[in-house]
C-alpha cells in the first residue's frame, strides 16, 4: 500500500498581524510544521496553533527559521553550524514547551525558508542541523528536501527523516528544483501537479525539465496554507491522492 | 539541620555583549537562574551556560523574563495572564532545549525583573504563570518572593516552591522589600547582609525598617554575579553559612 | 468658515505581514501618521507609504510608538522621560529620512498607542516628547488628544498643536474618552459618529454619557484605515462634514 | 600638505550592555561613525554620543548596519538592493533626529561590518546605499573601502567620498585587504601598522602580500574604540602621522 504525509506550515501569525488559514487548511493535511518566533509565530500563536492542530488530529512539528522577521526567514544568513545548532535547539525547545503543557509529543521538525534551502546544500549546516534533532530527542523526525544534505545528516546521526517533495515545482535532471529565478520553476496546471505527485509516491520517479525521468523518494508533500486556491488544491490533491490508492497519514503513523 | 539554596542569575550576555563572571560565580551558587533570551541571552550563550552550570555540578533553572533587551526585562509592561502564561512556557522549553540535548533535567524556574516583581504583587499574573510551570512539567520548582503571590499561586497548583529572601535589602513591617526608590533599601555592610540571612534561616525572621520583627520562610538566596565585589561576597556569604552550620545546597537536594 | 482635519494612521504593514488598506483611505484624509518601526511598519514600508502620501497630496506625520511589535504598541511600557524623548527623537528622525529622500516635509507628530494614552495623562512624558518634537523641528505640529496633556505641553514649549478628537468615541464629563472597557465607550451609529465631529467643530461641545455638555477643541479627526467599512465611514464623515460647511483640509495648510 | 582622517566606530553599547571606551577614543579620532541600532546602538546611547561627540568636537557620520544584533551586523544577509536603500534611509534619518535636536549636522556615513563588506564588492548593493545617502542630503560624505564599488558608486551620483584605509590590516595585489581566515591577515606590530598609513598617505601606495606595490587612496584610517591597547595604539598613530608632516583632520574640514 502506497502512502504520503502531506505537511502545511502554520502558525505564521505574529501579534496584530494574521496569515494563513489555519483552521481551514488543518482539515486537510496530516503533519503541521509550527513557527517558532524566530521567522514569524510568536508565544500566543503557538499555544493557539499547537491546541488546534491537536484537536483536529494533526501531527506537530517545530519549524525553525532564522532570526530574520522582517525577512521572513527567507533571506540567506551567513551563520555558523554551530549557530545554526544553537537556534535550531532554541526554537524545537520553546514549541515543544506549548506541546508539553498540552500533554502531546512533537513528531518532527523542518527548517523553514533560508535555513532549510542552505542546509540542503550544505553538509555542515545540515549536520549541526541533524545533531540539534537527535540531542533534544532521538525520536523526533527531521523534515528535509528530497535527496538534500540534510535528509543524509538526519540519516547519517540516526534520526529517522522525511523526503519531501512538491507539487507545484518543477525539478531538474540533478533532482533539485527549478530555482524560482526561472521562468518554468512552478507548475499552474492543479492536474499536472497532482500527477507528479501521484507518480513521485507510486513510481519514485519524476520528469525533469531536462527530459528525463529523476529518482526521488517521496514521504511527504508541502501544501500551502494561505488563500483560498490553496484551500481548494489542498483538498482537490487529497482526493485525488486517496482516489490513486495512496493513503494520506501522518509519517509517524 | 539548616539549609539554603543561593541561587544566580546567569546567561545575561547577548551576542558580541558580554555580562557578568558565570564562570567564578558558579563556584559559589547551587542554582543558576539562566536568562531565555527576552530581556537577556541569545541560544548560543544560553547552551554555553547550561554546560557550565552541569561541568560545576550547579542546578539549572529558567529565568524567563519580559520581551525588553533595551530595558533588560526591568521595565513593567502590562501584559495579560495569558501573555504571561504564553512568554513563560515559551521561555522555559527553549532553555529546556539545551537541557534536554546535553541529557540533563531542570530544577526551576524563576521569572526575572519587572515580571518577578509584577507578579510578586497580582495574583492573576502569578497563577497564570505558575500553570505554566505546571503544565510543562509539575516536578520544576518555583521560584519567588517570599511570601508572595508567586509562591502562593504556585502553592495553590501543587507547585514546590522557594521562597526567596535578599540578604542586601531591608525589609518592611509588612514583609515586603523596601522599594529601591528609597534611600534604606539597601544593606551595604556585608556582615550585616549575612546575619540577616542567617537570621531568617534559623529563626525565620527579620527585622523590619519599622522596628519589628518580621516572620519570613528562607528557602533560597538570590546572589549577584557581576562585578569583583560579588565574587568577594558570594564566597564570604556561603563559607559563613556554613559555619553557622546551615547547609548550603540546591533546593532540589 | 469652520474647518477640520481628517488623519488616519498608515503604514502598519512589516515585512510579509499586510495591513490596512493605505492606498484607498489615503483618498478621504488629510493627514496620514506614517509607523516608525517601533511598534508596526518596517524600512521598506515606510518609503513605500511616505510615496503614496505624496502622490495623494495627504500631508505626512510620524506615528512614534513604543518598542513592541508583538503588542502593537498598545500595551504600557513603564519608560522614563528620557527613554520616551530618545525613542521619539529616533523615530521622528527615521521617517524623516524616507521624507527628505522624497524632497518633502513633515507636517505633524502623533504618537501611537500606549505612549498616545500614556502621554495624555502624564505632564512628565508630555513634556520629554514635546522637547523632542521641539528640538528636532520646532515648525513640527503635535497631535494629541484634545485637552490633554500631550497638547498642553506641546503648547507651553511653543509648538502648534492639533486637539484630537475621535467620531466613534464617547466622552465623560471632565472630558476624557469613555474607557474602552465600559460598554459605552464605542458609538457604533455612523450618523450619531458624524453629528458629534460636527457639533464639536461648529459648537466647541460634545455631549457626555453623565448628560452635561462639555467643551472640546477639536482640530482633527481620527479615521480608522482598516477593513471594508472603515472606507466607507471614512467617505462618509468626509461628505457630511463638507456639507455642513466644515472645510476638510490638513492642518498645516 | 597632507592630511588624514582618523575614524572610529562607536555608540555600540546597548540597553544594559557597555561596549567601547568611547570618551576615551573621541581624544584621538576626527570622525565617529555612530552606530544607529541596527547592528548596535539604541535611541539612549545614540544621544549620549551625538552630545559627547560634539562636545569633544568630533565630526557625526551615521554607521549604519544589517538588522542583526546577534551577529552585531558582521553577518552577511542575502538582502535586496532596495531593502539595502530602505534600511540606510532609514538608519541614518533616525540618528539625524538626534544630531538635528541638538543643532549640528551630519557629515558621513560608513556602511558597518557585514554591509560594508557586501558592498564593497557588488555595485548594485553600492548604488542602492549611495542614492541613499545622497538622496537624504547630497552634502553627506560616503565612507567605504579605497578603491572599493562603494566609493566608485559614490563618486558616481556625485557624493564626496573617503576612501579608507587600513593601519592593522595588509592588503593584497589587487588592492584588496587580505580576508581575515588567513594568517597573515592582521599586522601586529604597531610600528608597521603606522608606517604602512604614512606611506598610504605620502606616496599612495602599499606594499601588498604578493611584494608588490599597489596604488591606494588614503583619506581616512580606521581605528577601533575597544580595550585599553586600542587608545594606546590610536595616541601612537596620531602622533607619529603629525611628527610626519601629515595633518590629522575630520574629511570636511
Amino acid at each position: 500500500m502506497y502512502r504520503i504525509d502531506l505537511n502545511c506550515d502554520l502558525g505564521e501569525s505574529f501579534g496584530a498581524y494574521k496569515m494563513g488559514r489555519d483552521e481551514d487548511i488543518l482539515r486537510f493535511v496530516t503533519s503541521a510544521n509550527i513557527a517558532c518566533g524566530f521567522h514569524a509565530g510568536d508565544p500566543s500563536v503557538m499555544r493557539q496553533t499547537v491546541r488546534l492542530a491537536l484537536e483536529k488530529g494533526v501531527k506537530i512539528g517545530a519549524h525553525p527559521g532564522l532570526p530574520d522577521l522582517i525577512g521572513f526567514g527567507r533571506r540567506n544568513i551567513s551563520i555558523s553550524p554551530q549557530e545554526a545548532y544553537d537556534m535550531v535547539t532554541y526554537q524545537i525547545g520553546a514549541l515543544n514547551g506549548f506541546i508539553q503543557a498540552e500533554g502531546a509529543a512533537m513528531q518532527h521538525v523542518k527548517p523553514h525558508g533560508a535555513l532549510y534551502n542552505m542546509a540542503a546544500k550544505s553538509s555542515e549546516l545540515s549536520e549541526a542541523i541533524a545533531e540539534a534533532v537527535y540531542k533534544v530527542n532521538p525520536e523526533l523526525i527531521l523534515f528535509g528536501l528530497a535527496g538534500s544534505e540534510l535528509v543524509r545528516a538526519g540519516e547519517k546521526i540516526g534520526l529517522q527523516t522525511a523526503h519531501e517533495v512538491f507539487s507545484d515545482r518543477t525539478y531538474q535532471a540533478d533532482g533539485s528544483l527549478t530555482p524560482r529565478s526561472q521562468p518554468d520553476a512552478l507548475i499552474h496546471n492543479d492536474q499536472q501537479a497532482v500527477s507528479q505527485v501521484v507518480r513521485m509516491v507510486k513510481e519514485g520517479k519524476v520528469f525533469s525539465q531536462q527530459g528525463t525521468d529523476v529518482s526521488v523518494k517521496a514521504h511527504t508533500v508541502c501544501i500551502h496554507g494561505d488563500g483560498s486556491e490553496a484551500l481548494t488544491f489542498a483538498r482537490h490533491i487529497r482526493q485525488t491522492l486517496q482516489a490513486s490508492d495512496i493513503s494520506v497519514k501522518a509519517i509517524s503513523e
